[in-house]
């Protein structure tokens, strides 16, 4: 089964650090960090020390507290002397502070290892920027809304766009994929084939009272993480333990998440009633198809299966040839039990997905070389286990040293760090793990995600599957259609292959009703069986021989079967071929892009702080906007000219002649992540202003449209323009 | 209720014609027609005449055939002479020629006007290209498919992608709409304001005893159409009352379909079983959101609705103003009975949706101008209600003469037409057809459908309709959230106001626990009533006054209601807007692209027909094939060199070094509609094919690319390039 764990935040989240993007192309400034202090912290082994010893200290301090406190009292009721008694006391109020300044560090060590309030208060900065400028919104919103469903409003909804075209540009354009589109309502029996209708479930408990459903690795992890982080009382064993629950969420079966659920008295959140054992609930969402009720459809949990079962006709459309990819971008559901995230675990997403079809027996890539010399932060299985860090490591060495399986895989993890990073994905808070054994299927040869780390921790935006011939296997014999690939050979090959040629005759006469049985059995056998058969055969003359459709051995005699090789010739290869899937969560590297992009800065007057979204302008939602500078008919006219040329050439942009003041409307698409603006201040010239640097050109009013044009396509950098026109000082524009 | 009747194949099909596109932008060139002989026949009343006197001749020859017959019989049984007998017996033989050939007569009228077998071998012949080409697949093929699924193959998906983007390039850029992204799932409660949970259905029947259900229109539909092509022996009357049940059949209420059904004697067409009486099934997909199963959904019938239940956000982000128009793309579902009609008629599809905000009082359109001079085929309803064809109309005189409600709604046609016939749907066979009085829903303003011909009849492909307030309205009163807009007076205004002051405690005295029925029913008299009372009470003192929450008339007295006008200043008219939306349903407009742009034309050889689709370049799947004219390693290096140009210049493409003759591999390219081939016949020097003319230039390697760039994004033309560069013979390449 695949999915089950895709898509899902790690379990192995590793702590969070919130730079902006640093660089600018032209720019020699850098920019402020919008939380300060920027920090960068681990859950290593070494780095639990300090709590631990937090809590030991804390337990001691505990202990003298109450002795002390004992012996007060002892002195009180001994009528000791009141010098000696206050005395004592002031010894107790010592250990008192003693004992809270302990809290206070240990309090501040958990605080710093979780960083959530920091966390909190960035991601609230961005989503209250997010929400105000309509980028998304709640769906439904007026009826109250639905939990996991969002829309994308217009400048979201534009980013997603360009996101999409730029994939398609990098992936479908450039490698010659075969994109297809298929539907979302999928009937059951394609379903059952891949696993989903049996296996695509999440473990649910629900209020024994209210009948409300959670996610029953939510509540424990939610639990244990409370624990951790606000019982200051908690021993350093017990506060082990909690993390090694934490560390097993996923690998918990139903059985022994309710046994833990159980001993750790959890009740319903939000009523304190108790809660029911844990059982599974299918993802998907359950729909009928026609009107009679009989075809029983889901909505498409993934987009990837309708690929598999096209594979024939794809293979074919490709001059049957190996390798060739295929590829879909579309809507998926999951009907999760209650979810939380926003926009990262959503009930619909878009997901654009890839399936490269390889021979299994040569997974190398003709343009490897493209990316080979990339160096980038991995985190191989090895890595994970020893407690260490992701390190950057160089692709070709990776697959040379066996850490990634094989080249195509190799290929295409340096194609998706090349698409992140030039969305605008920061590279030091992106890193590609693998997954660990027991993260991945039983038949997938390796695995990699994409994690981004943002506000929730480092999130897998993309995966990186080998999933050997798993999918394709699994469509052939549910529908009997053989989905395979053929090497034609140049030259016939002569093959040695096994016959076994039971005598029917002897077989019928010596077991009569039970004779297919038998047959079937000597039949089935493998080289190596058949020829001990034979050798014992030839030895004893007859043999013990287990017939598993029967359930018991028969005595088979030497005249009743023949075994032996034969030469044969073989024209091709037939074969299932292989699937290295890259799965692209969207949604999930949109609102990632959101993070990444986010800033803030200090107006002009310096009395408040404004938001800015570095988007590059590939994904701006808005390329550029136009501004009359003042109100004024001419240069109104001017502004709506540059605006129709800006359309003839395709550019997005937004005219805005309102009166209000320039800076205000600099900050108003700065929080868009418009990435230029022009401004209209003469007859004859503009001037084109980018948005991190804020510095400013003077260029001819006709060529305006042009030179964006070229700056937003990356024809052009804008440390080329900056270069070649004049500059123009912002002492001007009231910013 | 709104899109009960949109996108159902209107049933005032008119008859077909089949025109491939016939203009070459620089050829001297006229294509033959692809079905010869072409025809044009449209179902009005004067062409019905030949059809009616062959029946009426038909039948009076029957007679004449019985009564020889008769006479025959007679004079054999009255043992006349052999000779007398002979002559009446050759008589019978003429009369029955005659009546052979009335029938053959009568016969070939009929299949002309139904054009049928035509029409038939025409769609079999496009479609048979665009299954072998992957243009499209049966969904979920292999286990057998799903009635009304369909996936796009890689070619479709392209053109796919080609027509969207081009959508949003000719409406959302160039408009600055709001373009936004909601998901498909949708609860219930959205889809009850709207009108769907109640109204989206369609009437269906049951076979009674294997209950496979069908679409009881489509049973008479088919039963009368059958009569009337095939059964030669009905009355001229009787077909007559068959086109009439034909043209009636949108407007049958379920008793009427059930009336019918009995009548003519239908029985279920697979088992000749009974069948049902018709009943409504609704057409939306069902599903449950979230664990606990109580909270309903449907998968989305349209997009609208997501855009609706955003108004009050949008209105923001446009600062308030209106108009304003915002947008959705996306995947829309209807759970139809019994799919048929391929791709025009399937459960999932692709919407494109505009919904442009209007204040009611002011319809007028700032660039209607740029669309005014526009002429074509329009249908208003006095055409189609005396029988006349579509003619082609302006734009402007349409809405100077009121044919077209207003200068809004005139806009979008112009915009529509614009937008499909620069995607190459052929001009002859679009029209605008106004919706009858009784297709509207009674809220309606005024609507029209782009209809399309193709082999199916006309089809709608747009609906362009004035729904007034209705939308925001239904919203507005289900959520109790104001969808309104404001418009600010630039001074306050002083306005008279009907104030009506009931005197409570009098009313009180007089009418106890009734009183506040009373109250309400006063408050809400209109100004008319309220001033009739008033005049009446000053006369008369006392009157019956009718309370509906009561049931009965009151007696009121002068004492217990004050009513007068009252003058008050107002800063603002608050309303809610009214709303124009054209609809797009992709996939039809994809289908007959792909009709009006399939030709055929002889191979070079003359021993076969070669299937070509003219795809202007905006929507060709792939713009440009490569390929070295022999195999031969340094042709094959320039074919390389020259694809990573079109790469890196975003120009979708194929390389082809197949041994394969170039004239086969020229023809494969066409079948996929491919418009530019490059060709690789010197290492200095490459050809480029334009597609219909079979026309080529020979251009310099290093230029070959962004020739190929210019013409296919409309830089430049190709009579420009073939002016420019000079011509190949196409001796040397072996098409």
């Amino acid at each position: 089964m695949r999915t089950l764990s895709a898509f899902i935040t790690s379990s192995t989240s590793f702590g969070h650090c919130f730079f902006h993007r640093l660089t600018l192309r032209h720019s020699h400034k850098t920019l402020a960090s919008p939380l300060a202090p920027c920090f960068r912290r681990h859950f290593t082994p070494t780095m639990a020390a300090p709590e631990d010893s937090l809590r030991k200290a804390l337990a001691d301090k505990q202990s003298e507290v109450e002795n002390q406190g004992n012996q007060v009292r002892s002195l009180k009721a001994g009528k000791a002397a009141k010098s000696e008694i206050d005395a004592a006391i002031e010894a107790l109020n010592a250990l008192k502070l003693q004992k809270a300044s302990i809290e206070k560090d240990l309090q501040a060590t958990l605080s710093s290892a979780d960083g959530s309030l920091n966390r909190e208060a960035f991601r609230q900065a961005v989503s209250n920027t997010l929400e105000r400028r309509l980028f998304y919104i709640k769906s439904f919103n007026i009826y109250g809304g639905v939990a996991g469903l969002y829309d994308y409003g217009p400048p979201g909804c534009a980013v997603k766009s360009n996101v999409l075209a730029f994939w398609r540009q990098h992936f479908v354009l450039e490698e010659n994929m075969l994109e297809v589109d298929c539907p979302c309502v999928t009937p059951e029996v394609v379903l059952k084939a891949s696993g989903h209708v049996e296996k695509f479930t999440d473990l649910m408990v629900k209020d024994e009272k209210t009948g409300t459903c959670y996610r029953a690795d939510h509540l424990l992890k939610d639990f244990c993480n409370d624990k951790l982080q606000k019982d200051l009382n908690i021993t350093a064993e017990k506060a082990k333990e909690l993390k090694h629950v934490l560390a097993m969420l996923d690998d918990f079966s139903a059985e022994e998440l309710g046994a833990k659920i159980k001993e750790y008295g959890i009740v319903s959140p939000d009523t304190k009633n108790p809660l029911s054992d844990p059982y599974p609930f299918n993802l998907m969402f359950q729909t009928s198809i026609g009107p009679s009720g009989l075809i029983p459809g889901y909505l498409r949990p993934e987009t990837a299966q309708g690929i598999f079962v096209n594979f024939k006709d794809l293979y074919y459309y490709n001059g049957n040839k190996l390798p060739f990819a295929a590829a879909q971008i579309g809507q998926a559901f999951r009907n999760e039990i209650s979810p939380r995230q926003g926009l990262l675990r959503v009930r619909e997403f878009t997901l654009a997905e890839i399936e490269h079809f390889v021979d299994p027996e040569d997974k190398s890539h003709p343009k490897f070389s493209e990316v080979a010399e990339l160096e980038f932060l991995m985190f191989p299985r090895e890595l994970q286990m020893s407690g260490e860090s992701a390190k950057a490591i160089r692709l070709d060495e990776a697959v040379a040293k066996g850490i990634v399986n094989n080249q195509t895989l190799g290929y295409f993890i340096g194609r998706v760090y090349l698409f992140l990073t030039r969305l605008g994905i920061d590279e030091k808070r992106l890193r590609f793990r693998q997954h660990l054994a027991n993260e991945m299927a039983h038949y997938a040869a390796d695995c990699w995600d994409a994690e981004i780390e943002s506000s929730y921790g480092w999130i897998e935006c993309v995966g990186i599957a080998d999933r050997s011939a798993y999918d394709l296997r699994a469509h052939s014999e549910k529908s009997g259609e053989a989905l395979v690939a053929h090497e034609k050979f140049p030259e016939p090959r002569e093959v040695e292959v096994l016959v076994i040629s039971p005598v029917k005759k002897e077989i019928g006469l010596a077991f009569k009703g039970s004779q297919k049985n038998v047959v079937e059995a000597l039949e089935s056998m493998k080289e190596k069986e058949a020829f001990a058969l034979k050798a014992d055969l030839e030895s004893k003359g007859e043999v013990d021989f287990y017939v598993c459709t029967l359930g018991k051995n028969v005595s088979i005699k030497k005249n009743m079967v023949k075994i032996s090789k034969e030469k044969k010739k073989e024209h091709q290869r037939v074969f299932t071929p292989s699937v290295i899937e890259p799965s692209f969560g969207i949604g999930r590297i949109i609102y990632c892009l959101f993070e990444h992009s986010y800033y803030t800065r200090a107006s002009k007057a310096g009395n408040e702080q404004l938001n800015v979204f570095a988007f590059p302008s590939i994904v701006a939602p808005i390329k550029c906007t136009v501004f009359p500078l003042v109100q004024n008919q001419k240069y109104e006219d001017i502004a709506k000219d540059i605006s129709k040329s800006l359309t003839v050439a395709g550019i997005s942009h937004k005219i805005d002649i309102t009166g209000t003041s320039i800076g205000k409307r600099y900050a108003r698409t700065d929080e868009l992540g418009v990435p230029f603006a022009i401004t209209v201040d003469t007859t004859s010239s503009v001037t084109i202003r980018e948005r991190d640097s804020k510095d400013q050109i003077r260029v001819d009013v006709k060529e305006a449209a042009s030179v964006v044009k070229e700056v937003t396509e990356g024809l052009r950098s804008w440390a080329d323009v900056w270069a070649t026109f004049p500059h123009h000082s912002s002492a001007s524009a009231d910013e």
